[in-house]
């Protein structure tokens, strides 16, 4: 064995197996290589362990937890708009497209402005970091400038960031003042955006990367939408929109298209093993099949669900059919940057899909049975779930997966999880810091091996 | 006017006017006297307002907020249960008669233990006021004892508790371990329980209440509901039970009495003004016409109401029908201690009865119109509403209210709101306070005047 390791952590972790099952990694060591690539995880029975344990103490290079600390996989956001962080928390009621209209186009027109981007995504960053998510896909602006440094910032800071030049370049579905000056513009913004970033990414140990970013289907002309398909293809990003998210949207597209959203999305080449399509509420079976078929994954925005998407996305039957979940915040859909906020919303907006919500309603009419998930399954989603997504070696804490994580602390001072049992169940305990715990919980956060985030 | 006044704060304040109107006292000095209770308001324009700021600057009788700092009303936990503290956050998974029979009673019953209910309620009691709750309506357990002391670590932490010994005698319906020796024990317990009590509030400048607590009609025998109407009568104390919580619930009551939970629980002089039902999902019109007749208050506890409750409740047309609402959390039924938390979900569910769930399902029968509620609703409840659901002057900033507040900052490091427009709308401002803040947003919580919990 090469003891030649980079980093070695000593701790208890939680990493998932399957959607339903959580295993709990007690008292491991987790040794590192250069790359922040976890090598080997060596239980206390392993013959190494004592060796390893012996080699490392106490050098710079080993970080060992403290009693009440516990390591997870640093958390996935797999769907966000980074310039709405500025108005998280408000308007939250009125109609997607008078929201789109009213507040949000004019707020995110305003990210011409770099000086004002630079303020707003360097707290957004920040924040996300402090509360564990590691690896987040961005819908930035149409900017391509703004949008670059939105990739910079994450560069900078140690983040993994997705991100996409946002296209909207129908002349006649958006505004005027907040639109690609053209369908060949916003083309062509793209490609060199694309450039850009592949080209930062060869400095950023982490990784950022570039996402072709198609609003939805109503703000986009066909040419641009089957441009962009072609752009994946030739670059061979990750690609992001919105499918079929609301009554209103999912209607729309059926008018203009003739068919369901999922189908036009396919046939414009955006569909595949490295797309990610926000909500997907309305995907009928039909629809939730090409998904599977296709690799495409599901931003499951629970929050943000609430507000805009008319219903509750049916997370157990279409993880059952197969297709890849993560969890997004879809700031400011959704009002809170936290994962940990969604993975209780995830387990409550299936619950009131199976239990149904009207009490006027006979119990047997009222939900729809077998809705549920459990806490296990939203915490898979936004760990494994999210890095199969996003088809990267992320969210699973295992040999040859990255060491992005977060330290939480159950004692911590002010933010005390309520434990008095000393003989809790491992998995009583990980509900425990899934359901109560604060940003003031994640002590520390690490990403690709670095430390990204510290509370002291 | 009379100078001579206890304390002074400066500073801008959030209250509510009416359930859907939130009123904001912009940079006033709240004048408060030798009990804590507001005696004068000054606004800025106000003749007084220079004389007594020039009189009281500086001293230590003075307080004045920095920027970015808020005055809002404590909140008001108007359902929780105190022993099940121990339990949050785990076990949400199973049918409420199951999850009493295999987690809580064989919990609740372990309160015999003083110096565990000990362990157990101080940490509760100080991680409320951390949250910004100043008054709660406590259900303790079985034993008069450990009730006792919890209130006793209310009054010495300067929380505002109203704290029932559970009621639960039925020999038949409660497990041997964990019940009433009998019907009598029952009622004389709660007697000298009660005696205990309002004589602790002598001294208690804050006050605590004993609270008359039949857990609820199943498992309560005829005899002891109708002699804890008389004990409530005769020593004129609130009372809390729980109302028509669950299908089963709502059910077993009709089987064994014929008549509605709400009919029955007013036939044994349990529906008054000082009355607080937890839940109430399954109220009819009748039902909801005798709480507001009565005066009888609901504490909606809209997290646990996902978990246990199989739907949700119409808390925008009960509000119509004059019925005071206020927020529970319902540990451990839900597992948040944060009121916060609730208002959010308060706000989630009620948009969600509206809109429904199933999107199988054509968009018109989806959901029930008109069942939303606003973020400034769910703050009435929250505050002025808890209020008047427990008939004292609490909730509000206005003269001759009680000064139970909690100073918010939205620039707390690693906690900062995202602001980036310095003309915010005040609204916008306290819908984001709302959405978005976090226990360490909340610098200091004072109740009755008098500062009860402080971060550094
Ligand atoms: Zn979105
Ligand atoms: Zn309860």
């Amino acid at each position: 064995m090469d003891y030649s390791f980079e980093k070695v952590f000593r701790g208890t972790a939680f990493t998932s197996r399957l959607p339903q099952e959580v295993r709990a990694l007690e008292d491991c060591l987790f040794c590192l290589d250069a790359e922040g690539l976890i090598r080997r995880i060596l239980h206390p029975q392993d013959l190494e362990y004592a060796k390893v344990l012996a080699a490392y103490s106490g050098r710079d290079s080993f970080r060992e937890l403290s009693d009440g600390q516990y390591f997870l996989p640093g958390f996935i956001d797999l769907h966000i708009h980074a310039p709405q962080w500025a108005q998280a928390g408000t308007a939250m009621d009125i109609p997607l497209q008078d929201w789109l209209d009213t507040y949000t186009f004019p707020l995110e027109s305003k990210f011409s402005d770099l000086d004002f981007a630079r303020k707003v995504y360097q707290d957004l960053v920040t924040t996300l970091l402090a509360n564990g998510t590691t690896t987040a896909l961005y819908f930035a602006t149409i900017h391509k400038e703004a949008s670059y440094l939105l990739a910079q910032i994450c560069a900078d800071k140690g983040q993994r960031g997705f991100v996409g030049k946002v296209v909207m370049d129908d002349k006649e579905k958006n505004p005027e003042y907040y639109r690609d000056e053209s369908t060949e513009a916003a083309l062509a913004d793209t490609e060199s955006f694309i450039q850009q970033v592949l080209e930062l990414n060869k400095t950023t140990k982490q990784g950022v990367y570039p996402v072709v970013t198609p609003r939805f289907i109503p703000s986009c002309t066909d040419e641009a939408l089957a441009g962009l398909g072609e752009l994946a293809k030739k670059y061979d990003t990750h690609i992001q929109s919105h499918c079929s998210e609301s009554d209103w949207e999912h209607h729309f597209v059926h008018e203009r298209m003739n068919k369901s959203d999922a189908y036009a999305l396919h046939e414009m080449g955006l569909l595949q093993d490295k797309a990610v399509m926000a909500h997907a509420v309305f995907l009928s079976d039909e629809d939730a099949g090409l998904f599977a078929e296709t690799g495409t994954a599901i931003a499951h925005c629970p929050i943000s669900n609430v507000f805009f998407s008319n219903g509750v996305l049916p997370a157990a039957r279409f993880t059952q059919k197969g297709i890849d979940i993560g969890l997004g915040t879809d700031i400011s859909g959704g009002f809170s940057p936290s994962l940990y906020d969604n993975i209780r919303q995830a387990v409550i907006a299936a619950r009131m899909l199976e239990e149904g919500v009207d009490s006027a309603l006979p119990a047997a009419e009222r939900g729809l049975p077998k809705s549920r998930i459990s806490a296990n399954e939203a915490f898979y989603y936004a760990t494994a779930g999210g890095g199969q997504s996003l088809s990267l070696p992320i969210g699973r804490l295992e040999e040859n997966y990255i060491w992005d994580v977060q330290v939480i602390d159950v004692n911590t001072p002010n933010a005390k999880l309520p434990i008095f049992d000393a003989e809790i169940s491992i998995e009583d305990l990980l509900h425990k810091i899934l359901f109560l715990s604060r940003p003031e919980n994640i002590r520390e956060v690490w990403v690709q091996g670095e430390c990204v985030h510290k509370r002291t």
